[in-house]
């Protein structure tokens, strides 16, 4: 059985969380918290992040872009990068869209502020730093909506790794309160779709200590 | 014929570069600056980033994962993720580590410092940002010895992505004066080794207006 290493609001972790759930791998969850840079944790993985992924052969998988590219391989139930080479390279590119941009301006600064900060130093947020991500959210948004108005799905005609990684990085945000959902149509009706899905149950009803999402979170229909 | 958006020092698209020297794939050069953000470029990539690849036939190649993965799957001379699907997590690893790591630590400061503030704003370099981007590649050479006193390439027993990955974040890095190689032999004799292959000489030839690199740059005994 698959250990997998991460904390309920590590973005990258519930990506990885979204494929195992799609493909039908098994795993047991066990909480890491990288800020408490932990010597044994360290031992695992170097650069201190989460997820990590570990087997009882003492396979060790690092990187959530190595680690879905791995089952990908090995597991063809649900291939989620699927296509021609063209159709598999516009998936990778919104893959990189959302773990690099969407995180750097919405997640990272989100995380930080609501998160952290009250974990950490028992700080709170700078309302500023909250207002130019929430702001920089509804430019993503926009360009979800361009893309839905489109395809079916985010990368194309099928379900993706892209949707299942905008779906992880838009539902901490979400959590942490930095979604303003108003006047997003096409990206609303395709969450809603991904919320109604197996895979995705499990990651919605879990909550993250000291921290609660707003009522809508966990909702289908919000 | 490909056409291939850059510019001498990204490392990204140094990346890409390297890995179609290996495989044999012709390209033209474009040089494109992004923090120029041109209008036509943004149309073509709305995260404005280099590298970005086009065909004759109107298909475009976007973020050097993608790319990468794109010619791994489509050419199949010099296979630069290869072996087992546990050896390609391992190689993808090391690829994301000196995207991430190595980039933010030690290429970004640089980059910023050095080229940015010099061609943007006119601004001399911060010597504080400098000598902890100089130390914190120290460490990382720390490891790439650790790595390589364990096996012949970074990613395992073959040559692969990762090597290249890591050749082109350490190619800028050092153009930019930012490597002391003494007390690093095995990453030196590992990096000259790469220096000496026909993949690399165009790229070691190459000067970026303005910026000089240091004399040992280009040389492979150095
Ligand atoms: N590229 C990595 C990014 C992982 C990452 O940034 N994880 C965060 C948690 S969401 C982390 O562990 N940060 C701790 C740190 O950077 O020290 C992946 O895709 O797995
Ligand atoms: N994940 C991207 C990163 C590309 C990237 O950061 N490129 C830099 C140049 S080295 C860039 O275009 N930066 C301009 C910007 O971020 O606005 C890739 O692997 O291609």
């Amino acid at each position: 059985m698959w250990q997998l290493f991460q904390f309920p609001l590590c973005p990258f972790s519930r990506k990885v969380r979204l494929l195992l759930g799609e493909k039908g791998v098994g795993y047991d969850l066990v909480r890491e918290s990288p800020w408490e840079r932990r010597d044994e944790f360290l031992d695992m993985n170097p650069a201190g992040r989460t997820p990590v992924m570990v087997d009882d052969k003492g396979t060790v998988l690092i990187d959530s872009w190595a680690i879905c590219e791995f089952f990908e391989e090995t597991v063809n139930k649900a291939p989620m990068i699927n296509g021609t080479a063209i159709n598999r390279a516009e998936i990778r590119r919104l893959v990189a869209w959302f773990d690099e941009q969407f995180f750097a301006d919405v997640v990272a600064p989100l995380m930080h502020e609501r998160m952290k900060k009250r974990l950490i130093d028992r700080l709170s947020p700078d309302a500023r730093v909250l207002r130019e991500a929430m702001k920089l959210a509804l430019n993503h948004l926009d360009y979800t909506d361009y893309l839905l108005d489109h395809r079916n799905w985010l990368g194309g005609a099928t379900m993706s790794l892209a949707d299942l990684t905008a779906a992880a990085h838009i539902s901490v945000a979400d959590y942490l309160g930095g979604i303003d959902w108003r006047g997003h149509e096409q990206t609303k009706r395709w969450y809603s779709g991904l919320k109604s899905r197996p895979s995705f149950r499990p990651l919605l009803s879990e909550r993250m200590e000291v921290i609660s999402p707003p009522q809508h979170y966990d909702k289908v229909d919000f």
